[in-house]
């Protein structure tokens, strides 16, 4: 115990107990390579916190400059306005005021339609597009981000809340918890990015989105059967086959005015849609016909009296700004757990959402957006936004990429767009009295058919078999079971795949490529050959608790498939470049290997071992004083030359007895 | 698409769209290495399942056999009774009669006391020493597993029972569900074993069980102060705190000829296991102490009439072999969800004792014992023993010691113990009426003692901080919480570990030691330096959805961090050697890279990528057409020398133009 204690204080150069690694010159005389500079526990504590929870090195920029520009630097950082606003020009707001003024025309349908989505009232949708992009452009770092409601979070915190109370039934209820989940998610979202957890969306994998934006989009599409066809009673719950057994259970209320009415706006929009996919530079023709549909159906229905043929109309709206609504939260402790259930899981989807759409757009023009930052500024966003009567709101996909198709360049234009917002609030309200519901539906059909990309899905397919095996347990979860446990199953096979690749990592042996010193896969360099005497195996990953028993199992079954195939070796050599870590099974494992390999009358030698490899090894020969310096070699083709040596010296020593004669 | 198909039907030597590799020899003209041989997805399936489920490749053996001996070697599989017995000799007869008696003075007395810590009568104790050892004599492949009730199973079966239904008030449905979660943790590990999943039990890591059993045994002998003291109302809890403020309130209760007798009875025996400790050729001192203390206490009580004095004794006990018990199991609703969990944690915890025991002996002695093949045979002893009065058995540590000590030879010392059990069972159990329960205390604490093993916890402490407190977790968990939470809390943390390594992989800026063509980190070989105009990175984890954000800010921050040291560079090197796999992420953040560093004027260069991450960059590029072959080389010295001559060429073709000169 004494011993370890004082190798490892021994540093470099180090005592006679060191591990040392051998180099072999071109002359043959070794050459030693020092061990890695010691460092205490605290300091390597202080960089692996560094590297979890500070990746970007966020305080980079504050080093070396004086306070005052410290200050500033701070203040900047915590709000972006402050970057762009003093140099604020008016060829900019041109730009913005274009570009907000379009996704105005989007938002304003969009937040009535998604907020009865979610079963709240579609006054609320515009609210949520009045304050929070207004916070947004304050705290946001990202340009083209267009904040308000989206389609998937607004669904998932209806369908959840839906469980727990009825909308219908007790209205003001269903709202102070849609109000309460906001603020928790917002506040869970503000939290993860304090803490810097914000690597936790990184779970979601692009295989998961891809299917559970798609499962979503048809749970979506499913309700606004309820619009397009005109039905008043319709099913509660979700998933496909509730809701298609409610469509076809009630043919009797479908109403064909409504119906005529859903194709031909459907069609339209879809159409509008079309267009602009095929020609960007068109952007404005699917960024205003929604406005317009609006606009169009509302007058129908007002000049042909729409609503006394069945067809259902909005109906007033109160005029006005939001009102505070922080006294609505609601912390009753009955319903604590699901508020904050429904908040979490709200808040990391659209999390998830406003990250990944930030940082698409910000790698398209070139800038970065700091995932920690952005989530801060989204979750103050939701807590601002629960105090004023708005629900959860985060960066939406369709709206940002009509942002920045129409020339966006600062976050200005999001409050062009919330100033928009604000003068519809306050004067154009009784317009959309007779606007039907019909139409709305049509509108959310249109906005969440793009989520299906079957594109993507099919790349993922020819890329990786067991990321579409994600994507479609994503996909079918969402479509067959529920929004909440699809998105679970994907996450958790995400997870098992990557746990399974710990627990089976992969060992290749190696051959020499030759007239090279290089050593390769044998089978994937058909090139490459054995090099007789030796057994050349490589572990592509860390070994810890969860692989030892299989890469001890494989490194046997090589050593006897070796020897079935009557290729004689006598050393073993183990190419641990790629083992990244290793934890006190794996150091185990290596003392019995060399117990095991022993027995066997083979000889072990370790390759390159990296830095925390090559200290643990190290400690645990300070414990036990198993491995000396033969054991280490800088690079395979170095330990070959040493080792053939060695055994020459051994057989000559020894004139002939040993069986070995093909080195 | 239609190019994605034929390149990946190309095969070796490759269309002219495949990438490959360029290696560059001693006269710098470069040679091409052909793309690993191409494999259907059925193949690389079939591949990934053996490795998963049989790294071992059981069915090895019966290759090329002809069909007699294929049977024989069949059944020998699945009863490896039928590989020793025909050879068996009167000499390893001997050896095992002595070790097999050995052990059954052991295993009567614990078997007693290890089913009072089950909260089940003494006589069960008995009953499970010895069906189940007969079960894994012909089923087991173990030499030296010694098999039984152990005190971890024991007392979690216990415990977690206790919390649906009183022993004292309801025994016998207290011994139903016994039974029936016997009988669900068999089926649960033979499953295991069947589906090749045994790989489950290696989530317990080392750190996990040294914490966990470390805490179980203080739980455990707490648990024994009720025998030592004699007290009568004692805690139903586990937990340290309420077990201990239970000692404390009943001190009334106290009865000073027990605490006499025990505390003597506790010191003879720990002594007997100091001595065998120090001398392992003492082992029939410790092995024989039990009984003795048995047999002289039980005369003590008898000659003096102890239990008139206050001494609680064990009582009338049945005589007669185990009574069939099927017709007991109960497979109520109500009770399933209780005894299924039973099952499942027992049937873990017992696994993960058995089979980390029959490794270790396994390893000693230089066999092999099957991980897979071992569940089943616990598992079916346990399905066995459940309809025989048994309850949860396995590999018991400290008896296998004491087996392996004595000398065992086969499993026969198993039958041997049974044989001693069943004499006992038939003819000697009016004896055990006069045996005081404190001496079972006494020898549950003895046994458990040695469970706490501090120098392996401060190995661990030494090797590595973060197993340290996952170790210490457990300890803490399960002294202070309860056995199963103190377990989840180990496992997970370790999960979590692992996850975090994938997270935040290993990242490191290599550089050239110099006079060789080797390339290693640069902060760990002193001797390494940089090569002017190259940015050498290396990435040491598989890169997928959970890290490409994280592997995309390092690699940005490390060109800025360079560029604020005014270093210039032209190129970015990415040595892909120990990026064992890739997924749909992965192969996007390559394509963003390129884009990335194209803006930068840099130009990018891949190192030795393996055979699945070149296989699916090709795919990507057969999609997209990123990457051509001057992106991929074989050794970063090649790579270096390559793009240099090109860089010359270029800067000849345009006239000194390049602002770099330090190539």
């Amino acid at each position: 115990m004494e011993e370890a204690n004082s190798n490892q204080g021994g540093g470099i150069g180090g005592g006679s107990g060191d591990v040392e690694l051998i180099m072999v010159t071109m002359d043959s005389s070794p050459r030693r390579v020092p061990l890695p500079p010691p460092q205490s526990t605290c300091a390597k504590l202080k960089t692996r916190m560094k590297e979890t929870f500070f990746p970007d090195d966020p305080f980079r920029r504050f080093n070396g400059k004086p306070p005052a520009t410290k200050w500033l630097l701070g203040a900047q950082f915590l709000f972006p306005i402050l970057e762009w606003a003093p140099t604020y020009s008016f060829s900019l707001l041109k730009a913005d005021l274009v570009s907000g003024l379009t996704i105005a025309s989007l938002a304003i349908p969009q937040g009535i339609s998604y907020a009865g989505l979610a079963n709240l009232p579609p006054i609320i949708g515009l609210y949520s597009s009045f304050i929070p992009p207004l916070v947004y452009a304050v705290l946001g770092s990202s340009r083209d981000l267009a904040v308000g409601p989206v389609s998937i979070a607004s669904l998932i915190m209806g369908s959840l809340l839906r469980q727990v109370v009825s909308p219908s039934s007790s209205p003001a209820l269903f709202l102070q918890l849609a109000f309460t989940s906001t603020f928790f998610a917002g506040l869970f979202q503000a939290a993860l990015g304090i803490l810097r957890l914000g690597f936790i969306i990184d779970y979601l994998s692009k295989a998961t989105l891809v299917g559970f934006m798609a499962g979503a989009a048809i749970i979506v599409s499913l309700q606004q059967l309820k619009g397009l066809l005109g039905i008043v009673h319709f099913s509660q719950q979700m998933a496909l086959v509730p809701v298609m057994s409610s469509v076809f259970h009630e043919t009797r209320e479908w109403s064909w005015q409504t119906v005529i009415m859903g194709i031909c706006f459907l069609g339209l929009l879809l159409l509008a849609r079309h267009i602009s996919t095929k020609k960007p530079k068109l952007f404005w023709v699917s960024a205003g016909a929604p406005l317009a549909s609006v606009i169009v159906s509302t007058l129908l229905v007002f000049l042909f009296k729409g609503q006394k043929h069945g067809i259902s109309v909005i109906g007033d709206l109160k005029r006005g700004l939001n009102s505070p609504s922080w006294d609505k939260l609601l912390f009753h402790s009955f319903y604590l757990g699901t508020t904050v259930k429904v908040g979490l899981i709200t808040g990391i989807v659209s999390l998830a959402e406003g990250v990944a759409v930030g940082r698409t757009f910000a790698a398209l023009k070139g800038y970065k957006v700091d995932g920690n930052k952005e989530m801060m500024a989204i979750g103050i966003m939701n807590i601002v936004g629960s105090c004023t009567s708005c629900y959860i709101t985060t960066g939406a996909f369709s709206r940002s990429a009509v942002n920045h198709n129409a020339g966006c360049k600062t976050a200005m234009s999001n409050i062009v767009m919330s100033m928009t917002v604000m003068v519809t609030l306050l004067f154009l309200m009784p317009l959309f009295i007779y606007t039907p519901n019909v139409v709305l539906a049509a509108i959310i059909i249109t906005a969440v058919v793009g989520l299906i990309d079957i594109t993507a899905a099919y790349h993922i397919w020819k890329m990786d078999k067991m990321d579409f095996l994600v994507c479609i347990c994503a996909f079918l979860g969402v479509v067959f079971i529920s929004v909440e446990e699809g998105l679970a199953i994907a996450v958790g096979l995400s997870i098992l795949r990557i746990l399974l690749q710990i627990t089976r990592p992969k060992m290749v042996i190696q051959g020499n490529i030759p007239g090279t010193d290089i050593y390769r896969n044998l089978h994937h360099y058909n090139e490459a050959t054995r090099v007789p005497g030796f057994l050349i195996l490589a572990v592509e990953a860390p070994i810890n608790f969860a692989n030892v028993t299989y890469v001890n199992e494989r490194i046997s079954r090589w050593i006897e498939e070796e020897k079935e195939k009557h290729i004689t070796f006598q050393f073993v050599i183990l190419d641990l470049s790629a083992v990244s870590a290793i934890d006190t099974s794996g150091i185990s494992f290596f003392m019995e290997l060399k117990k095991t390999t022993e027995k066997e009358g083979l000889k072990l030698a370790f390759i390159n071992p990296v830095g925390e490899v090559m200290e643990k090894l190290q400690r645990a020969n300070g414990l036990h004083s198993l491995f000396g310096p033969e054991y280490f070699y800088l690079t395979t083709g170095e330990a070959i030359i040493w080792l053939s040596s060695l055994s020459k010296e051994s057989r000559q020593g020894s004139k002939g007895t040993s069986g070995i004669s093909n080195l």
